[in-house]
């Protein structure tokens, strides 16, 4: 029973790193007999059919709702009401309908409406990405021991949700469920507040006059360019997320604010101890995060490392002074 | 005469990463013909002559400078003017003095009084590190590709710095001189503000009473994780770092802090094209730094991705109603 498809028909709606590699991960995992795709623009749909990684490409997001069990909306949050409202109409009974949304507050808010009531709505947000984007990035591995989080509003169907949750374990992931609101708060502090930190604080160092753009990459290695990459995450995508987001987001700045202010003043005031405690302090997450298998323990997150150049011969230490 | 040893005697003071990684690529280079080492704690120095990585363990800075023609300070850069003390009486004629302090005004302002004038004094930093420390973290290749900055003072011996740029080529390291003050700022910006926003937002994420500790853990892989790696630095080095380079950090601080307002004021007021002009910005940045060899182009760092769960047999599609 286990070897069976879960769905009949995926559609993706939507075929940038996520949806990408869920078409990869449920193909090879057999989590669905089918799968359709299309994307908005042309190039993409063209590349999708090229890759060879779902079964059809199609050229609206209607055509490819049309007969499926699954529909996953795998676009920017921003666009997922006026796709709902395309989609509505096509969707078969039964069908269950998804996203993979960053904010999940505002595209419950924006999706439910358009949806018929024959239909399951739960809303889904795998929290998995690299700072890729387009329908070559996507792989098969992505969502591997990452979790992905359901926000069933309150009526939802249980088994629908359980159909989906036993989806999302067949690409690798782990689920839990939560109310959107709470995932809102909790992917505020774990994921969008970084986000706009590190896009933050990679423009300022390109506006500098007195450190020049050279200089910034040159000596990046000393923590600036792990920022760079979350700061070259897909533009589109983040500005959806912290318009739809603001709240919790501003929020969360507020408490960081607080503390950067603490520890500005520690700092200006000579007060070593108090950063000398939180520093030691901090180390302990990371050691959780390691514990719990949601990152290497690798040193530099077991980024590669050139080799020396070639070993000189060794000499005997007497041949010194030929 | 390329392979002829750069240095006859290295002496090393202090034995974390960064001492440690320049034994063991001094050693395999062949740059000095010989290495003492040495640190403060007895159970460190007993776990460096078990590693066998240098050829003599002392007990004493002292010691360690006795007949040594590079000295090389390696420890956290509040420490470096009492060591300049200690070991000044016993450097010989013509030896250099060298350190890998993150901050250079503070540590030649310090060291700089202790040293006799018959010895090269000559300030540098390694921008290379890991999140570990110890004497067991260090590695040969640590240095490769990265840049060394010397801050040589204005009156230094030009055949000195030469020689001791000679030697960070050999370990694999790009050379650089600047003016130590420069130095101080453009580290700000590309090191020790990046230290100071990571370790105040993986503290916040702890202190947040609506959100768990185990929630951000589990759900870091949304941007988080990437922060508490340089969060976890070691906390002495970088309490003195932030207390060392006090000025040029709020410097930096104040910058970013104007920039986060805007992006802040555009987020609450909506202005999606400022969020998108700004976050497409600062992708070209990280292109900069893949594209001059500071960082990997692989996804996400290149961090391991673990397998899928073993893949079901394929069935023939008629099998699916058995």
């Amino acid at each position: 029973m286990n070897d069976q498809p879960i769905f009949n028909r995926l559609a993706l709606i939507g075929f940038g790193l996520i949806g990408g590699s869920i078409a990869r991960a449920a193909r090879a995992q057999g989590a669905v007999r089918s799968i359709v795709a299309t994307a908005r623009s042309a190039a993409t749909r063209k590349r999708v059919a090229e890759l060879g990684v779902v079964d059809q490409v199609v050229e609206s997001n209607a055509a490819a709702a049309e007969g499926a069990d699954l529909v996953i909306v795998c676009i920017p949050v921003g666009a997922c009401g006026p796709v709902a409202q395309e989609i509505g109409p096509h969707l078969i009974k039964g069908a269950t309908v998804s996203d993979v949304g960053s904010v999940k507050g505002s595209v419950m808010r924006d999706m439910a409406p358009h949806l018929p009531s024959h239909v399951h709505f739960v809303p889904a947000h795998p929290v998995a990405g690299t700072e890729y984007s387009g329908p070559d990035s996507g792989f098969a591995e992505l969502f591997v021991n990452r979790w992905c989080i359901l926000t069933p509003p309150p009526d939802a169907d249980k088994e629908a949700v359980e159909r989906l949750a036993t989806f999302w374990r067949k690409l690798g992931a782990n689920v839990e469920s939560m109310p959107a609101d709470h995932h809102d708060l909790v992917l505020g502090i774990t994921s969008h507040l970084p986000h706009l930190i590190a896009y933050t604080i990679v423009g300022t160092a390109d506006e500098l006059s007195e450190v020049t753009r050279s200089e910034v990459l040159k000596f990046s290695a000393g923590g600036f360019r792990d920022f760079t990459r979350i700061a070259a995450s897909d533009p589109t995508m983040w500005r959806d997320v912290f318009l739809a987001n603001k709240d919790a987001v501003l929020e969360m700045l507020g408490r960081f604010n607080e503390d950067l202010s603490a520890l500005t003043r520690a700092m200006r005031s000579g007060d070593g101890q108090t950063l000398f405690d939180h520093f030691a302090r901090t180390r302990a997450i990371r050691r959780g995060i390691v514990e719990i298998g949601q990152d290497s323990p690798a040193p530099d997150f077991g980024r590669a490392h050139p080799t020396l150049p070639a070993k000189p011969l060794p000499r005997p230490y007497a041949a010194d002074n030929e």
